[in-house]
């Protein structure tokens, strides 16, 4: 049993914790939280027990709420802590693991260089096997890392250029964010798989939410059909190919369909690939893809928790957090 | 002097209108349009004869609003018809125009098929010259091909990868427009610069206003560092390449920008290419650009004009236009 601390409980910790409750060889000791609002009220209901930072247990036990201990306890008792707490805060919190000697995953929003490995469980699970410090990488650089591994290891990704349109915008208008080329996520993507050919990504955003859009034009190593692409891709278990008689273009759709489905959450755990947009002309793949934000790097983090526990290898531990999540039945 | 008549006033028309207006060497005999609401009475305000189909006299007469004539009449009384109607309005009146024996430019909502020739100013204006029926293809399309022509011409398109996330998507989500691959736009660019390499579009849509974003990946003939590139793009007249130093990265401060700088409606006529973007690695070029949707093909409506009636070369027209138009002042 591997006892799991969620340090956060945000987006993505919400989520990590409820998949960590679902895993029978897992056990979730706790979560982290700092504010007593109603995320906390929601966890409380769940029953899980929370740990607070210090000085804030007056203000939890003014709001009448239960405070299981200090974010030290947790940290403590847990064989290793999910860090989701904001970016940049990862590093803060990465010595204080060390003193106790728990190992840690931190999210995307940390650097890579606090970090043993970053990890993508279909790329490169085995570089996290028995490491301290694990870096789950982003939401966007999960999707791609999970299209680019099948491509890569069949055809060769001789050269990308993906234009990463996100979920996060102010006002009425588009932005390049960030103006300058590329976006950290090709760097990302070349962290996880490093011999790959030159992989540049242009962030934008856009008022929008819980979906990431990307176009994507991928180099290949050889000639294959359109048709042979689309099979290699719907084969990967975190890649769903959405079927182009289930008139699916945009967010909206993604939404209703994740609901109607009877997903947790709203949640997409897989790349949503757009089968109409499968294009192949010579060498060049075109495609679009959309990554729901909230929860695509949630399989990867209990992967990685099993990697650095040292308790499986990538395909027992990939084919049981599918198997527990529901991750295929679309 | 070239008596142009505007049929349609809506978002293009009513610009061409303003911009045939203040061309010394245009007459505008007038505009016409169906509904007699606020943007006719806008019209009237500026001292434009109104000719309306005759089925809508008695509304106009019981909004107390003028009415110069019926459609024939305007398409009569002119040399040459821009046709500003909306998308696919243009097939049905081109027998109309024909009957008259009036030439007429067209808008990037048509087909190719229905015109002798598909415009962009800065790459074939001569391909217009004494033709009756052209087109002023997309403002996308106007966009990249304003880029394409001094890139083709001195170090050669060899294939170009471009995602367009336009302006126009509805709820808080993103959508793919459409889902297939390519979208017009590359084709549309390949009729009017046939000689370059593969042109793959991949169109998007964001639920925001007035300016469409591209992410842009170019393959040259040539390595010319990022400075050459930026330089090159600089000299073109309807280029403005953002100083990085101006802080602009976003749809919200090209507003601003239009309006600080006194433009009419907001009009930026000129591709807003972001500097910090222009990226070069090898051959590979990466920029993001932005395209004003309301305004930037208006400036090759009025070349156009001038090509079909044969009354200037592509210099004289461009120069004639911008300096009016007082594009490149910024």
């Amino acid at each position: 049993m591997i006892r799991v601390g969620v340090n956060g409980y945000g987006t993505i910790g919400k989520r990590v914790a409820d998949a960590v409750v679902s895993m029978p060889d897992m056990e979730l000791v706790g979560v982290a939280k700092a504010s007593a609002n109603h995320t906390a009220d929601a966890a409380a209901d769940r029953g899980y027990n929370i740990y607070v930072p210090e000085d804030r247990h007056s203000q939890w036990a003014d709001a009448g709420m239960t405070v299981a201990g200090d974010v030290h306890d947790l940290i403590e008792l847990s064989d290793i802590v999910a860090d989701t707490t904001p970016a940049g805060m990862g590093a803060e919190y990465r010595p204080i693991y060390e003193d106790h000697d728990t190992p840690a995953l931190f999210q995307g929003g940390e650097n890579a260089d606090i970090v043993e490995a970053s990890f993508t469980a279909r790329a490169n699970y085995s570089e996290a096997t028995d490491k301290d410090y694990v870096r789950v990488v982003s939401c966007n650089t999960t999707g791609l890392n999970r299209m680019f591994a099948p491509l890569h290891e069949k055809y060769g990704v001789e050269r990308a250029s993906i234009t990463l349109v996100r979920c996060r915008g102010e006002h009425a208008v588009l932005s390049a964010d960030p103006v300058s080329i590329p976006s950290h996520h090709g760097p990302d993507a070349l962290e996880v798989i490093p011999d790959m050919g030159p992989i540049t990504t242009m962030g934008m955003k856009a008022p929008t939410v819980r979906h990431h859009f990307h176009g994507i034009n991928v180099t290949l190593g050889a000639e294959p059909s359109a048709a042979e692409v689309r099979d290699l891709l719907a084969s990967q278990s975190r890649i769903h190919v959405i079927d182009g008689d289930l008139g699916i273009d945009s967010g909206w759709e993604l939404q209703e369909y994740a609901l109607d489905r009877g997903r947790d959450r709203m949640n997409l755990y897989e790349n949503q690939i757009f089968e109409d947009s499968i294009t192949m002309d010579s060498s060049q793949l075109h495609l679009f893809q959309s990554i729901h934000r909230e929860s695509d790097v949630v399989p990867e983090n209990i992967d990685a928790i099993r990697a650095v526990a040292g308790e499986a290898d990538a395909i027992e531990s990939i084919e049981q957090t599918n198997d527990v999540m529901g991750i295929g039945d679309i």
